[in-house]
C-alpha cells in the first residue's frame, strides 16, 4: 500500500540539521516554503529546534503517528534506522544516500542488509540513491527542485538530472505540470510496476512519464503497463542502449541495461509510447495528457505558407501517418472562406489569408475537424505571433480563435497540436491555448512527434486484447520425459543438452525435427540410413565434443551404404583423435535436407525482461542484414504472426518471383511450441534452432541446441 | 557579378507607395529604420515624396546611377520594367511578385518573357516569388523581418516562413546571426550555385545555411558546393522528400522535388552537411561557424551526474562517433582534482564536484582537450545554472570557467559544444560563452547533432580530393559505331535499343557481355549454340516486342541441337501470334549463366542532378531489402568502390560462410564503364543492366536495356 508513502500526511526528517548546506536542513526548508499540508517532524538527538520546529531525539520520541520518513544520513546508518521506523509504525522511508550496489560487492551486501531490515520491520523503501520524491497535491516536496508546476503528469525518473531537466522544461513551457515525481533510484524495494499501479489508479494523473536506466522486474512491469495503458498513456525513454551509454548507466544506478531491440519491442508490445529523443519526452507527455487520441492514423495539416507545411508533411510521412484526401464538401467550404491562392487540399495553406485576420485558422479548423477522413489537426506556422509580427490589434483576433479552437477539441473529440514560431514569446493567445490544454511547440519536429504519439496511442487502445499475458505459468505444461532429459544432463554435470536430447525435448511438444535418434554401432547407423529416403548426414554424439565440425564429427551427402559405413568409422576415429577421453555415445543419423528456406529461432534470458524469443530468416538475412524480431515470451498466436510479419524479409515467405509461398502456419506453430517449451522448463537458459528449414508444406528443425541455467 | 546586387550601394523601390499596408511603403520604411547605408530612390509616377524621400517618375528619372531595383509591382508589369532598369544600367532586380511558373503553363510563359527581357537588357534577377533579401553589413533589408541579428552565417532560403523561423531562432538564441539572407524564390535567373560562389568568397561568411525545396541546376550546384566546402561548411535541409511533402513543395515554388535517397547521396558527396530535422538547422550552422572541426571522430563527454551523460553517450554512438579511452595520464590528472565518487573514464562524471565550484568544469576540460585521443568535447548538464539553482555566488566561478573555456578552444584548436539545462535563462556565464563563440543548447539531442556535424565536416576536409568532377564532358569518349547504333534506333523511331544493340554498345566500351549476336535463321542459331560451351538461351529480337517473356519469346535451358531447333521455331511462332505485324529480326543466342552472384546496375536522369547511377545486389536484396546505393555520375574509381561498400550486403562480395570472394575489381570497372557510357552518349535516358552476374573471377552482363531520351 503506497498511499501512506506517496500521499503521506506526516513526514519525519531523519538527519535534520541546522546547517543550511545540509540536505537535512534544505528538506525542511523546502517543505515549509512549498507549503506542505502535513506535519513535519525533524529528528536529531543533538538539536532542540530546527527552523522553528521542535526536534525529536529519535522517531520513537515523536508524540504522534508518522506516515513517512525522509532519511538523509549515510548508507551504513540505514538498517538500524529502519528498525526504529518500523517499531514506530512508519509505513515507508525515502533513502537519499548512495553507496549501495552501485559501488559493487560491498555495497550490495549493505543493500541486502537494508532490505532484510525493511522487510522485517515492515517499512517500504523509495530509493536508495534517489533525489527524493514530490507529491504536488499536498506540496510534499522532498527534493531540492522548487516551484515545480502542478498538473496531471506523474513522473517516474531514474536520474536526478533528468528529473530536473523535465521539471525545468515544464516551468519554461508553462502549460502543464505534475501530480507526483518519484526518483526511483536503485529500485531496491518498491519497483517500477508498483508505482505504475498506484499512478494508474490516481484520478488526477492523466499520463505517466518515465526515464529508465535499468529495471529489476521487467516482466511484472510489462504486465502492469499493459493494463495501465488501457486507462492512461505511458511515455518512456530507456537510456543505455549503446555500449558507451551502458557504461555510463552502469556506474550510475548499478543496474544492467537490457539490449535495446528487445527492450523497445517489449515496451511497445505493452502499449508504451517509447521515446528515443529526450527533447520529445515532455511535449509528448503533455500532449497525451490533454488531447484525445487519433484512432484512424489520419491527420490534416493547416498552414500559413508553404515551408512549414512541406516539412511537416515530410515528417508525418516518415512516421507512417496518412494525410487523407479531404472530402469535396470540405474543399468546397474551405474555398468559400480562403483566398484564391490558397491550397484546399491537405496540407491546407491559407496563403496569407491570416495576415489580415488570423481567426481564419479557427474557421478552417472547424471545417477540417468535421471531415470524417480527418482524425486530428496539426496547425503550423505563426499563430500567436500575428499580433507581434504585424499589427498589435491582430492579437484580439488570435485570442478569439484560441477560444474557439480550445472548445472545438472538446466538442469534436479530435485533437489539435499547434506549432508556433512564437511559442516562446508566450503571448496572450498562446497562454489561452494553454488554458484550453492545447499543446504549443516551437519545434515542428516535436509537434509532428506529438501527433505521431496520439496516433500510436489511438492504435494501442483499439488493438488492445484482454487475454495478453506477460507472466509465466512456469512448468505447467512440462512433460515427465522432458524433465527426465534435463535431469539426466544435470546428473552428468552438463549444461548443454546433446543434439538428440534437445530435439527429443522439442519433439515431445509437437515440433517436427529431423534426426533425433542415435546409432550406437555401425550396423545400427546403416540400418537407420536405409530407412531414410535420400541422402543422410552423420554427426558425432558426445557430451565432450560441442563443436562437432571442428572435431571432424560431421559427414554430409552420404548416399550409399558404403558411404555411411566409411563415414561412421571416420567420425569415431576423428572424435577419438580430437579428444581421447571423450565419452562417445554414438552417431546421430538424419536425413540431408537440401531444399526449403532457412530460418532461425532462438530464445534467451534478457537481463531486463527474462525469457525472450528471436526469429529471422537464416543465412545472409540474419548475419548481414540483421533482419530479426524479438518478442518477450510467452507469445500468443497473434504475436507469432506479428513477429513473422515484422521482419522486412517476410514477403519472401509469401513467395517472390513467381515461387509458391512457404508454410507460415507451421512456422507460427513452431514459435508457439518454443514459447510453451520455455514456459515448461524454467531450467532452460538459451535455445537455438538453427537452421530450421521451412518448406512449402511443413517445417523441420534440422539442428537444435539447448543450454541450461547455471 | 553579384556584388552590385548583394552589396548594392543604392536601391530603387519600384512600386513605392504612401499606403502603409503596401510592400512599396514597408520596404522604404524598413530600410530607413534599419539604417541602410546606401541611397534609396522611391519610384512611382503618381507621388512626389514618400517617407521624406523624393519620388521619381521612373528609374530613368533618377539623377544618379543605381545598383539594384526592388520591384514590388505585379507579375505582368515585370518584363517592361526590366527594360527600363537595363537602360538605366541597373545591375539587378529583386522580384517579389508571385504568379509565374508556380501557377502552371500561363505563368511559365510570363516567366520566360521576363527572363528574355532580363537577358536582353543585362539585368540579373533575384526571385521571382521571393520574400526578398538582406545584406546585414550595410543594413540593406529588403524583407519585412526586422532586427535580424548580425553574425557570420549566410542564409539561402526557398521559403519565407523558414527564413522567418531561422532568423527568429537566432534572435532568441542571441549568440550568432547572419551576413546575408537571400530568398531564392523560383530561382529563374540567378541559381543556387551562383549565390554559393559569392558567399564562398565573402570573408565575413563563415558558414552557409540552406533550405531547399527544388533546384534547377543541381549539377552545377554540386560542383560549386564541392569547392566551397573546402573553405567553409554548407548546412542544408532539403524538404519535399515524401509524396505529401512533394505535393506541398510543388505548389509552393513550382519546382519538381528530387528523389530523396539520390539527393542525400549527392549532397553528402559534395561535402554538404545534410540536416533532416529542422530544429537542428540553425544550431548546427552556429556550431560550424564558430568551432574547429573534429578530425578523428572521437569525443569526450564531461557531465555532472549520470542521466545526461548516458543519453549523450547513446546519441553519439548512434551517430557512429567514438568515445575514446582516456590516456592513463589523463585519468590520473582527473583523479587528482575530482571527488572519489567521480568517473574518470569517458564519459567523465564530476559527480557533484561542481556543486561547490563549477569552475572544475574548466579544469577537467583543460585536461581532456590535452588528451591526444580526444578530438572535441561535449559538456552536458547544468553549466550556467549553478548560480541560479544553488547559490548566487557560484555565478562568479561559472564566469571564470567560461572565460577559460572560451580561450581553450582557440589555443587547443579543438571544439567545445555545451549543453545546459539553463541555456534559455541566458545567465551571464552563458552570455560569456556566447561572447567566446561556444555554442550552448538546451537540447541534448541537438548538442550531439552539433558534435556529429563537426565530425562530419572534419572528415569532409580530410577526405577531399581535388580531382573530383561533377560536370560532364559530354560525348568526349563516344565511339563512331556507338553513335551509329543510336542513330539507327532514332531512324527507326525507336527509343528502346534492342538487347543486342545495348550489349554491343557497352561491349564497345569494355564491358563483358554474354549473347550480343543475332541468329537470323534456325541454322545460324544452331551454329551459334554449338559454338557455346554448355546450355544456351534463345530470345526473340524484335523492336515491336519489348516484353519478350510475355510474348513467349524466351526459351532457356537448351542443351541439344534438337532443343535449339524446336525453341527457335516455337519462339518465331509465338512472336507471330503475339503480334502478327511484328518486325522480327531473328533470335539472340546466349550462354545460360547458372552460377555467380546477381547484381543490378542502373542509370537514370534525376530531376535535380541529371544522370545518376544505382548499384545493388540483385534478387531479394534489391526487391525487398532496398539495399542499393545511388551516386551522381560521372564516378571515379574511389566512388565506385564506395558505392559497393555502402550497401549493407557488400560483405557478401568478400565471401561469407567460407565461400571465396567475388571479383570486386571487375565490378568496379563495370561501374566506371557505365559512367563513361552515359557521359559519351547524352542521348541515353535510362540504362538497366539486370542481371549482371558477378563471379569469383570476372563479371558478365546477362541482360541490358537502354532507353533514349524523347
Amino acid at each position: 500500500m503506497l498511499k501512506k508513502l506517496l500521499d503521506a500526511t506526516s513526514v519525519a526528517i531523519i538527519g535534520a540539521s541546522k546547517n543550511p548546506t545540509k540536505r537535512g536542513y534544505q528538506a525542511i526548508k523546502t517543505l515549509q516554503e512549498e507549503g506542505y499540508e502535513g506535519d513535519i517532524f525533524p529528528v536529531n538527538p543533538k538539536e532542540d529546534v530546527i527552523l522553528g520546529l521542535k526536534c525529536h531525539e529519535s522517531v520513537s520520541a515523536i508524540p504522534q503517528s508518522v506516515d513517512l520518513a525522509l532519511i538523509t544520513t549515510p548508507a551504513r546508518t540505514i538498517p538500524s534506522l529502519l528498525k526504529e521506523c518500523g517499531e514506530k509504525g512508519i509505513a515507508g522511508a525515502v533513502i537519499i544516500a548512495g553507496g549501495f550496489r552501485e559501488l559493487g560487492e560491498h555495497g550490495q551486501e549493505l543493500e541486502n542488509e537494508m532490505l532484510v531490515s525493511a522487510k522485517k520491520y515492515g517499512v517500504r523503501l523509495i530509493g536508495p540513491n534517489t533525489s527524493g520524491m514530490i507529491n504536488m497535491k499536498s506540496n510534499m516536496n522532498l527534493v531540492g527542485i522548487k516551484n515545480a508546476p502542478k498538473g496531471n503528469i506523474a513522473l517516474l525518473c531514474q536520474s536526478g538530472n533528468m528529473a530536473l531537466t523535465l521539471i525545468t522544461e515544464a516551468m519554461i513551457r508553462k502549460h502543464e505540470g505534475f501530480t507526483y515525481y518519484v526518483g526511483v533510484g536503485n529500485e531496491s524495494d518498491i519497483k517500477f510496476h508498483e508505482y505504475l499501479d498506484y499512478f494508474s489508479n490516481d484520478p488526477a494523473t492523466k499520463s505517466i512519464l518515465m526515464y529508465v536506466e535499468g529495471m529489476s522486474n521487467g516482466r511484472e512491469f510489462l504486465q502492469q503497463a499493459y493494463q495501465t495503458t488501457t486507462k492512461k498513456p505511458i511515455i518512456l525513454l530507456k537510456s543505455g542502449r549503446s555500449d558507451s551509454g551502458k557504461k555510463s548507466a552502469g556506474s550510475h544506478t548499478g543496474s544492467l541495461a537490457g539490449m535495446s531491440e528487445v527492450a523497445k519491442a517489449a515496451f511497445e508490445r505493452a502499449g508504451i509510447i517509447v521515446i528515443e529523443n529526450s527533447d520529445e519526452l515532455f511535449p509528448v507527455a503533455e500532449t497525451l495528457s490533454s488531447q484525445p487520441p487519433i484512432k484512424n492514423n489520419s491527420v490534416a495539416i493547416l498552414a500559413d505558407g508553404g515551408g512549414h507545411a512541406t516539412i511537416a508533411a515530410d515528417l508525418l510521412s516518415d512516421y507512417g501517418i496518412k494525410l487523407p484526401n479531404l472530402t469535396s464538401q470540405t474543399q468546397k467550404k474551405l474555398k468559400e472562406i480562403l483566398p484564391n491562392a490558397a491550397s484546399v487540399v491537405n496540407p491546407v495553406d491559407v496563403a496569407g489569408g491570416t495576415d489580415s485576420d488570423p481567426s481564419i485558422f479557427a474557421d478552417c479548423a472547424r471545417i477540417l475537424l468535421k471531415d470524417p477522413n480527418v482524425g486530428g489537426l496539426l496547425i503550423v506556422g505563426l499563430f500567436g505571433g500575428y499580433g507581434i509580427r504585424f499589427d498589435k490589434s491582430l492579437t484580439f483576433a488570435e485570442e478569439e480563435a484560441a477560444h474557439r479552437l480550445g472548445k472545438m477539441v472538446k466538442t469534436k473529440n479530435k485533437p489539435i497540436v499547434m506549432h508556433s514560431l512564437y511559442s516562446s514569446y508566450n503571448s496572450h493567445p498562446i497562454q489561452l491555448l494553454g488554458y484550453y490544454d492545447i499543446p504549443v511547440n516551437d519545434s515542428l519536429d516535436i509537434s509532428c512527434k506529438c501527433i505521431a504519439a496520439l496516433c500510436e496511442y489511438g492504435d494501442t487502445l483499439t488493438s488492445y486484447q484482454a487475454k495478453t499475458n506477460f507472466l509465466f505459468n512456469w512448468g505447467a505444461k512440462a512433460k515427465k520425459s522432458g524433465v527426465d532429459i534435463i535431469n539426466k544432463a544435470r546428473s552428468e554435470n552438463r549444461r548443454v543438452l546433446l543434439e538428440h536430447e534437445a530435439k527429443q525435448l522439442i519433439k515431445m511438444h509437437g515440433a517436427p525435427v529431423c534426426g533425433d535418434t542415435v546409432a550406437e554401432s555401425e550396423e545400427q547407423a546403416v540400418k537407420m540410413a536405409n530407412s531414410i529416403n535420400g541422402k543422410v548426414v552423420l554427426k558425432i554424439v558426445s557430451p565432450d565434443i560441442l563443436h562437432k565440425s571442428d572435431a571432424g564429427g560431421v559427414k554430409v551427402d552420404l548416399e550409399t551404404e558404403e558411404d555411411v559405413r566409411s563415414a561412421y568409422q571416420k567420425i569415431i576415429e576423428n572424435a577419438k583423435n580430437y579428444n581421447p577421453d571423450a565419452d562417445i555415445r554414438g552417431v546421430l543419423v538424419s536425413p540431408m535436407v537440401t531444399s526449403g528456406l532457412e530460418v532461425i529461432i532462438g530464445t534467451k534470458i534478457d537481463d531486463l525482461f527474462g525469457p525472450v524469443i528471436m526469429y529471422g530468416l537464416g543465412g545472409i538475412m540474419v548475419e548481414i542484414m540483421k533482419d530479426v524480431t524479438f518478442w518477450v515470451l510467452p507469445i500468443s498466436e497473434r504475436s507469432a504472426r506479428k513477429m513473422i510479419e515484422k521482419t522486412r524479409s517476410s514477403v519472401i515467405l509469401d513467395g517472390v518471383r513467381g515461387q509458391p509461398g512457404y508454410d507460415k502456419k507451421a512456422l507460427k506453430k513452431l514459435l508457439l511450441i518454443c514459447s510453451e517449451l520455455i514456459e515448461s522448463y524454467p531450467e532452460i537458459e538459451e535455445m537455438d534452432l538453427n537452421p530450421v528449414i521451412l518448406n512449402h508444406q511443413g517445417v523441420n528443425v534440422v539442428d537444435a541446441r539447448i543450454i541450461l541455467k547455471k
